[in-house]
């Protein structure tokens, strides 16, 4: 038996999630069954779709349960292995939930390599994050050079990847993100041609900072939030435009849903513009991880591709960090240090 | 000189057309130019997207001026020719407008066998509605045998295309049309495998209806009206759905677009079920008419498509026929008999 500490949904929120909605319980693992591995975790992930698993609401993926594990993806170290391709001190990322240790199946977890990048990577710029940013610009948007894109959430996991991929291909890179230091770190260390602030603009506004950041055009729009940014780039769209829909954060937790716009001005874009809108889901595009990992890796090893952490300490302290994400308070990729890191980073 | 009768656009509406917005004027068309050709209108086509042409809002097209003739395509006979491709008598279909006599550019026109089918049906079935539904079906929704498709303006001249293609192809066809004739049409003469009334039912009670008509889920949805049949369907959607966006007819005097549905809980499902949203306009396809007319004009001649046309009488009653076809007055492709025609049909 392990001692394990986990964080649980204590009970379901009501809009806006607040601590009260988790609770931290103690309890044991029992040894791993054939096939299965136990991960003692380092670095938990704590990313926006969470947010979704906590509602009661048909999905595509089913709810955390009241009283269950919070979801999530972790990186661990294996502590012991009834699975041939695993041995104790192996580095793996899988879904390890909000918790110190975890059973898992050994064929549903992925050995990561420390000598690739350091191993909090796994859930970032070369995780998931960064593999939704990639096909959501070449599979779903199918970016070209010369198009103009615009990213919201521009400073996040996925953002700061599809700006700088985009970047890199030729596009033409226009950022959205809340405060100006974001806004800074997007066009000086990420290579955006604009990054506009949204805290400090109505939709009115910020649709003019669009049409000045990108006086062409907007090709792409990749979003990743909702709300107010979403009502900025409609009308800057151009014809053939391509919205690959990743995520909705503005509107996950009920805030400004009752006086979003109507669903009738945004037909007519559609419509006039001939735009394609198309949501996409990670879990759907497995197949293309290897391909990602082998074009992004050398890019990140190179610095031409830059990522940026912020770290909670602490198990405990995943609900405080999650619930500041949520209002856009994390800055790059949010994790939480579980457990010391053998390779130290 | 030639004397013309023409409907113009005598100011532009408030919200829902009336009569008064259009008005009936006499005058002359000079001889034809070099490349020209003077038409003498049969037929006079009536569409819904002549709504937004009579708005000043920025679209795919121009707007008609205040004051200029309403714009529309019409099949005619010709009467004068300065363009080598056309002799008089010849049938041609080209964008006349709602006028009794057209000059149109000899390039712009398209001459009508007229022993293919009746010359009318180059403004419907084997015309540009026709050809609409043939693209949304198949490069944009990219419709497979065993799916499931919901058209909603069913037997309308797009409509009703689309859904007996999609039958032909293997698809289950479900309709959406107004009033318990339309829905008795397509189901018994067009071979829909289920039509709704959206008349008898609100939305909750439509979107139970096509649950029941498609209890595997919608994997295609046509959509040429938006307002509440979009609604309805939008819970019965499959995952990895298409919606090809060519109409809304519902919102476009803008009735029930102040209390339309919000974006969020479409933007969620489009998310969620991994949906892809087209806009598309037929201009943008002109190069697959000849794949179109040559796939389409067999099957009216052996009559496995099948259409129907409301012909109103006299260039006068077209404004009344419009405005009746947009509270969906019609049944079928909507004509407006302009002057006598040689075949007789």
């Amino acid at each position: 038996m392990t001692a394990c500490r986990r964080i649980v949904l204590a009970e379901r929120p009501k809009g806006k999630p607040t601590e009260d909605n988790f609770r931290l319980e103690e309890g044991e693992l029992p040894a791993p069954g054939e096939g299965q591995i136990t991960v003692r975790t380092i670095w938990l992930s704590l990313d926006p779709y969470m947010r979704g698993r906590m509602d009661d609401a048909k999905s595509y993926a089913e709810p955390v349960a009241v009283g269950g594990t919070m979801e999530g993806a972790g990186v661990g170290e294996v502590i012991d292995s009834r699975h041939p391709g695993f041995v104790p001190g192996d580095i793996v990322v899988g879904r390890t939930g909000w918790a110190s240790h975890a059973l898992l199946a050994g064929a549903s977890a992925r050995k990561v390599d420390p000598a690739l990048a350091p191993i909090s990577t796994a859930l970032g710029v070369l995780g998931m994050p960064g593999h939704t940013a990639w096909v959501g610009l070449n599979r779903i948007a199918r970016a070209r050079p010369g198009e103009a894109i615009v990213v919201s959430a521009a400073t996040g996991a996925v953002g700061s990847v599809v700006g700088q991929l985009a970047s890199l291909r030729g596009l033409r890179v226009v950022g959205v993100a809340g405060g100006a230091e974001k806004c800074r770190y997007a066009e000086q260390e990420l290579g955006f041609d604009a990054c506009l602030d949204h805290r400090a603009a109505d939709a009115r506004a910020l649709a003019e900072g669009i049409r000045q950041a990108a006086p062409g055009g907007v090709d792409i729009y990749y979003e990743n939030v909702g709300g107010k940014t979403l009502e900025a780039v409609l009308p800057n769209m151009n014809t053939f435009g391509r919205i690959p829909l990743c995520g909705m954060i503005a509107w996950y937790s009920g805030q400004g849903v009752a006086d979003a716009m109507r669903v009738p001005a945004l037909w007519r874009t559609i419509l006039v513009r001939r735009l394609r809108v198309q949501g996409f889901i990670i879990f759907d595009h497995d197949d293309s991880f290897g391909a990602f990992l082998e074009e992004v890796a050398p890019l990140v090893r190179k610095g031409r591709i830059r990522y940026r952490e912020s770290v909670a300490e602490g198990l405990e302290n995943a609900p405080c960090a999650f619930l500041k994400m949520l209002d856009g308070g994390n800055f790059g990729k949010q994790l939480v240090r579980v457990g010391p890191d053998p390779a130290g980073t």
